[in-house]
């Protein structure tokens, strides 16, 4: 069920882990709308590309593909289409992400093209200088995660607050009103205060949640901290 | 509902066609598995990564991810595992197609890796001699193209019958029983019949029925070609 | 023998032509030299990574790399290296050629390593947004180039001057006093004379000069119409 | 000064060191000449593409590239042709480097345009499969090199020797009479006179030599372990 990106919000990616796969990632896609019902905060999901139509059939919180591909749908084996994102039924996108980085000429085209189809393009970035790159380029959202953080269980909004705030300063210059989250590290509702006073809309995050015993706990006081 | 490649076989590959994706898809897939019913020749479908999971659980044909990448399930935003293809319900995987080419160590890797999962590997290869470094690694089933007659209508198994000859000569001097498909530009029964005459054990094409106005027609008569 | 890039510029990329490759090399990059001296307008040569250090140390006119990773001198077997462009050297290098793209996350990298290494970069784009995004990035120079009109023989300043001007409103905004160049297509005198009128700093072209009979004759009238 | 590869050979690739670029290249060129005719031991240089051409024109040993692009000279801006390897007077080429991965249909392609240019390719595998799969598009010489001991001073030849043994077999199958070298952690004389005794005819490697504060002394001492 097609819902809308609103902020602040807290972006769970799945990335290609087991443990959130098929009937987990639809555990955990459920959970995540549970809490997004009961805190009234945004919560998006980003499951794999097969489970893609599955979790955006059976939740009514915003779903976002890994990735897609420039490619209009024609003779490309193997390539996920933004047409396929959105029968899939999928709000729109994560792009760049640093473990799937696209070619900069592709991303023009991808905004482009998930614009013209409604779909909504997250964009990650590694530096403040590519957020600014990417800001003109007008996606619907910029994550901001340095690469050097991802996976570590150091968060970003602690580790590199200055980098955040240079972030959002350059890309305000040129895009005011364009929501930006930061990634990498956020494993708790602490970081997400942070995140939140240095002015971001939001987080980006994965294994903080993907791997913990309680995701539901873990959620609930992201959520509570973005109220 | 998992089911195994038999030969000979049609290999149906949705591409990232607009009239093979979602509802046609699954449409596309029913008449497959209806002629497939019908001629007792075994017709197998690879959708769309996004309709993996849906058409694995409608249809009782054999289903196939058009590629699928070497990683292990972890930190790999946008990948498609493995493990990802085999819970969605596919019985395997396309490998290396023209439009989505591999890199060797990655072939070798991904291979070994769907045999230890379960999942039947269809490696697509170019030339003879590439045929026959790709048979060494034991792959289920070979499908040979020519790319430069892939989507052209012009079929290999009319225009390179040579190459097909060769490709099958090398390949049985490595892995005799490896059973070898061809493609590129098969259109109908004929091209079948042909390929089928000149040893292979099937074929793999697109176009020839995705675009088709009729695909039940040209599936059934390819079909009726393999009695 | 380092010599920096003035503008207006002529900027000839042998690409990997045959007709531009060792001896035809330092013959066309002697021929942009004497025109270069004789008329006064900067005229730099982009050679074939093997043919750079030759090159260079043959003729006083600006050598570029056609590409460079965005590695440190380190484990990467097959890379070329900012910093092997400058022990070449060459005075620089172009970026992200529609026929070589690049990461947005290594086109940063790569910027700021050669800015830190005194190296000049000329980096290729394909839209006027593209255009926008790179000179936030703050390269050197930008080479706008439509992809579909490259190796035409019609000139994007003649059959795409909106689209150039646009590119340049863009670039003005963020960049006011980076130098912009045109590319593709580029083929005589009157192609270069539109191109600067309408407000870019020079060409990039390969064929028109590589691939033409009379490289000293069409390359003295793109020079005089830089005059 | 193109000269052919012998066997035994230890080859030096020098990567994208520092330690072994422009003239710190030539003097472990010249070094690397200096034993091979002290000691009648074949040794082959692969330098960085900047100094192919200087290194080949000034040492009687074979001058390997590290890496060469499938494409026939054209339009390939930022491409290492095979024509331009060649033309530099280089003896080959090294393909598919661990630091450097090439498709399969292109490792078929560059083979067989090597050939036709009078070019040795060395091409990296880093499994016994991969290395019979190899084997079986006939390249000059193999060089098996298990990733994971790449660069880590632990000699494959001591680690994993039944490895080794594997390789060898499977590609004595199909192709008896191809030299094989294996690679990763040699550092000393030792490590290379167990890879011959396992019946390697050499050994590839790079920080044991362009990393060593005695580059003479430890390649003289290998040299000697080949006679």
């Amino acid at each position: 069920m097609f819902s809308r990106l609103r902020f602040p919000i807290i972006i769970v990616n799945f990335k290609a882990y087991q443990e959130a796969l098929g009937k987990k990632a639809l555990e955990l896609s459920r959970i995540a709308e549970e809490v997004s019902s009961e805190t009234g905060t945004c919560i998006a999901v980003a499951p794999q590309a097969v489970d893609l139509r599955l979790i955006s059939h059976e939740v009514k919180i915003p779903v976002l593909a890994q990735h897609a591909d420039p490619f209009t749908p024609d003779r490309y084996t193997g390539a996920i289409t933004l047409e396929a994102v959105k029968d899939a039924g999928a709000t729109g996108t994560l792009l760049n992400h640093s473990e799937r980085r696209i070619l900069l000429a592709d991303l023009d085209k991808t905004i482009k093209r998930a614009r013209g189809l409604g779909l909504a393009t997250v964009v990650c970035t590694d530096t403040p200088e590519v957020s600014l790159a990417v800001a003109t380029l007008s996606p619907d959202t910029i994550a901001y995660e340095p690469p050097e953080l991802i996976a570590t269980g150091r968060a970003v909004s602690k580790e590199k607050p200055e980098a955040i705030t240079r972030a959002l300063n350059l890309i305000a210059r040129v895009n005011p009103h364009l929501p930006v989250l930061c990634g990498a590290g956020i494993s708790d509702a602490e970081d997400v205060k942070i995140a939140l006073r240095l002015g971001t809309k939001g987080v980006l995050l994965a294994s903080g949640v993907v791997k913990s015993k309680e995701p539901y706990k873990v959620l609930r006081a992201m959520a509570e901290a973005c109220i």
